[in-house]
């Protein structure tokens, strides 16, 4: 297994030992206070796992040897730490229920299968026998992709794909890979590296998520722009499920009927276990460019990103931070600091340009060979101009760069202090953008308000533009709030229904890349109409007919 | 409607009036028929409309005022004309059989919706009452797509959907349209130049063939490296079946389950009928530059394709003939003159620097913004010339694109004198492709020795890219040969199955973009796997489920 499970966090984000960035730091809380119109924030400690609930498990112990004869005794695991480790994903409201101590829905046993063959007889013995299954990759799932619901099945396994990380052929002329689905990241990237190749998916969670988990909830990297999103770079996948194996052929393009990749790409374990795919990949890039523009506000810089892809222009992310956003993060940088003359200047300078509360952040990353690379950048940089942009350079982009996976190692610190923190994303055309874009977060201002601790409190509500395309852009928010103490799940439901309301009513998608999970399900008949979802049901009646694959998710 | 229909041919391809190009020229079919290996080539003249044998109308009367109640009374056409220019498609055998007035296909009513909501009354009727339902856009398929099989139904009616052809709204903020699905290539596009933009959807069959025609066989056009495949321009469609209306909302991406527009796009009516779709547009390119090279074989013309693709340069068509296709339309086109003086030192002067019988010509098309267009035209001769290939300058590249949509008008004289034509398309990965190149041909190249009239003759086998993908190509075959006269489909059987296993041993898609229809049915379990077979199956009958959508078409 090329990753150290034990390393990491079963009730947080990665490794254990993360330097926690805040630490000690009471002088960005007092600040952080302040913006949350808030006294002070308590200390909020997580129990420990030898003080959590963990039912005992329901597997009987044919069933657990049927499971052993196929997986072998090492790949059955039924303790405490695996167990807790995959009860559920790593959404702020799974974090409040592991932190808690809540793991009602931790698995029966973990199953690390090493084949496709044993995640068919994995599956079919499920099917046979009434046991719920979920699929699991890395399990960083932010909507509930993983939660162990057993739907009415009296046992559930988690079947953990992490022994599956073989990379199993690359095709340097075609340039394609067949993976294993268990393979994370890291690894994943490592072995295309030693041909010159990458696949370019660069997720958050790039360094705790796999490949399989990628397809299975459509996910986008952060290059997307350039590098596609799941259902893009998916050429190919072998699809295990209870009745048996789909495996697709692979072919550039093909007319020959309806598309079954796009109907497992998406599919987050519901029809079954995606074991293998073959990917699209693009040479590793000659030549990387990052940097950062100041626009005046946020409607400038949103047409500069609109210009740019509608022309052809290539990209690997434009992403453009709204006003708050660029604030807060300033301001998060600096807390506590008092203003040095320098800092003040450069103020009255942006201040008397025109660069005032309304200036927004963008950074535009350009990769590929030194050419394209040159003649994008320069490009970029004419429209920003035209559009009254001031250039930043290189120094944020880089700075962007280095710390693009660390955002979630935040959210521990944070939810040690009292306060909730959660994102989500939708997409939609830029011509409904700028409508959507204020009612998300009016409905996320609101409902913070209405939910807080104490009258006056509230949150923040930071967005940005994070993947473009020719008809539109997705839009990526973060909130931070007070909790309310002793009521936060629903404090939680209360702004999310708040939020999601708002995306559904707008014309947004409910997802963009997170995926549905269970978080998502009360909209998802609204996005696919009636009839979609009798669509989809009839697929899994068609592959998992007695309804094991991981019940509760994706389908209403 | 857009187009008059009563102007096309009901037998054969196109315009009525379309001057015959090789009308009188006895020198062309001399050559011909040398190239064949046959003494000459006779008169094989199509029988007329009032000759043909034509079933009466089985439509119960009641059943008729039906149809006439939801559509109107002009909207219900069951004259000979009607029925026997919707009897088929117009694929080689279509046309085998109209030509023989074989029109026991024919529908017993052509009904000419004018709205959604009139499509799902016909569609309910049609499913409570046991009528069989072809979709016909403009009736180009060339794989028995819409051929009038009933099933076993009593009756059978073809929705006509041309008098659907209204662009309901152009945004161009976000480059999409929202359009009927009956509209003709022609009167899309004229809509969208008014914008400035296009949908760049060029089939062979542009002029003839409509949106909804594209969308459900998953088409691409002649220019699809730059404009995308049906399914990649396609944002969202109102699928209208016997169930009710399937109604996709309209992201740039979404990551909201699997995508149901992939079911769609490549349904070819067995779902149901598109009535309307959403579509990613570009601006109209300002410039564009199309050139031809001489490559020494095809293996350095396909290098060429592969390494402008995967680096990314941007184009619009990259077609390369191979050296049979490259001499073959250069004969013919010099066909029964005698070599000049200059002709021959050409040749010569090509021989000397290793442009022989091997040397394969290729066409570059790029459009868009005119420093794009002259950046990768400069690109790719760069690549053309590191691979020793000649320029020929933009002339020959002019003329293709003034004759793009006339290469089926050709089919019609050669079926009066004795001949097949046919085509079929295919795609794989670039490290597959010469090996299927070669196994197609072979296969072609014997099963027409086999199936030939006389010992001694034989057929042309001609071949080019047509698209190309980072990770492979397709592959568009003609084929030429002189018929078996009395026992023609049987001929084309033969040649069409040894073809098809061909593609199918070799790692070949059953279709790149023409379609399953009928004619690829016995491919599709292997293409899909039998379960996925069950899948697609699944979905039918969550849609349709008294099975009456084009009975007979995609899934065997």
């Amino acid at each position: 297994m090329a990753i150290e499970r034990n390393k990491l966090r079963w009730n947080g984000w990665g490794w254990t030992a993360h330097k926690d960035a805040l630490a000690g730091r009471e002088e960005v809380w007092a600040w952080l206070a302040q913006e949350l119109g808030m006294p002070s924030l308590l200390a909020t400690p997580a129990r420990k796992l030898e003080d959590a609930n963990l039912p005992r498990p329901q597997l009987a112990p044919d069933l657990r040897a049927r499971l052993v004869a196929i997986v072998g005794p090492e790949g059955v695991r039924d303790e405490p730490y695996e167990r807790a480790f995959h009860a559920l994903g790593r959404s702020y409201h799974d974090l409040l229920r592991l932190r808690a101590g809540d793991l009602a829905q931790a698995p029966d046993a973990v199953v690390y299968p090493r084949a496709t063959e044993e995640v068919l007889a994995l599956l079919s013995l499920a099917s046979q026998r009434d046991i719920a299954v979920v699929p699991y990759g890395g399990g960083t799932s932010v909507v509930g992709g993983v939660s162990g619901n057993r739907g009415a099945f009296p046992a559930l396994i988690t079947i953990d794909l992490s022994a599956m990380d073989r990379v199993a052929e690359i095709d340097t002329l075609s340039r394609t890979a067949a993976a294993q689905a268990g393979i994370y990241g890291p690894a994943l990237e490592a072995a295309l590296a030693a041909k010159g190749l990458t696949l370019g998916h660069f997720p958050q969670s790039f360094e705790f998520s796999t490949l399989g988990g990628w397809i299975a909830h459509r996910g986008a990297g952060q290059g997307s722009n350039a590098y596609g999103r799941a259902e893009d770079w998916l050429a190919g996948a072998k699809l295990a499920t209870p009745r048996g194996l789909l495996d697709t052929q692979t072919f550039p393009a093909s007319a020959a009927g309806p598309d079954l990749l796009s109907l497992i790409a998406g599919s987050e374990g519901i029809f079954g276990i995606v074991t293998e795919a073959t990917l699209r990949l693009h040479a590793a890039p000659a030549a990387s460019d990052y940097r950062a523009y100041l626009f005046r506000d946020f409607a400038s810089g949103a047409a500069a990103i609109r210009s740019a892809v509608q022309e052809g222009m290539p990209s690997t992310m434009l992403r453009l931070s709204d006003a708050d956003e660029t604030r807060f993060y300033r301001a998060f940088a600096r807390a506590g600091q008092s203003a040095t003359l320098k800092s003040r200047l450069e103020q009255a300078y942006l201040d008397a340009r025109g660069f005032g509360r309304q200036a927004c952040a963008l950074i535009a990353g350009i990769e590929g060979e030194k050419p394209v690379v040159a003649s994008a950048a320069s490009y970029f940089a004419q429209i920003a101009r035209k559009l009254g942009a001031l250039p930043l350079g290189r120094g944020q982009g880089g700075r962007w760069l280095a710390g693009r996976y660390h955002g979630p190692y935040l959210r521990d610190p944070m939810m040690d202090r009292g306060l909730g923190v959660d994102t989500l994303e939708t997409a939609t055309s830029w011509s409904k953008l700028d409508a959507l874009y204020a009612a998300v977060r009016a409905a996320l201002d609101a409902a913070m308000r209405e939910t807080a601790p104490r009258p006056g409190a509230h949150g923040v509500v930071l967005c940005h533009i994070s993947h473009s395309y020719s008809d539109g852009a997705s839009l990526y928010f973060t909130y931070i709030f007070p909790r309310a103490l002793g009521g936060e799940l629903a404090q939680w439901q209360t702004i999310k229904k708040a939020a999601s309301d708002a995306i559904a009513a707008h014309g947004g998608t409910i997802s963009h890349h997170h995926g549905i999970g269970e978080d998502h399900l009360p909209w998802m008949a609204q996005e696919k109409g009636q009839l979609g979802i009798d669509v989809l049901r009839a697929v899994k009646a068609a592959l998992d007919p007695k309804g094991v694959m991981n019940p509760g998710k994706l389908i209403p």
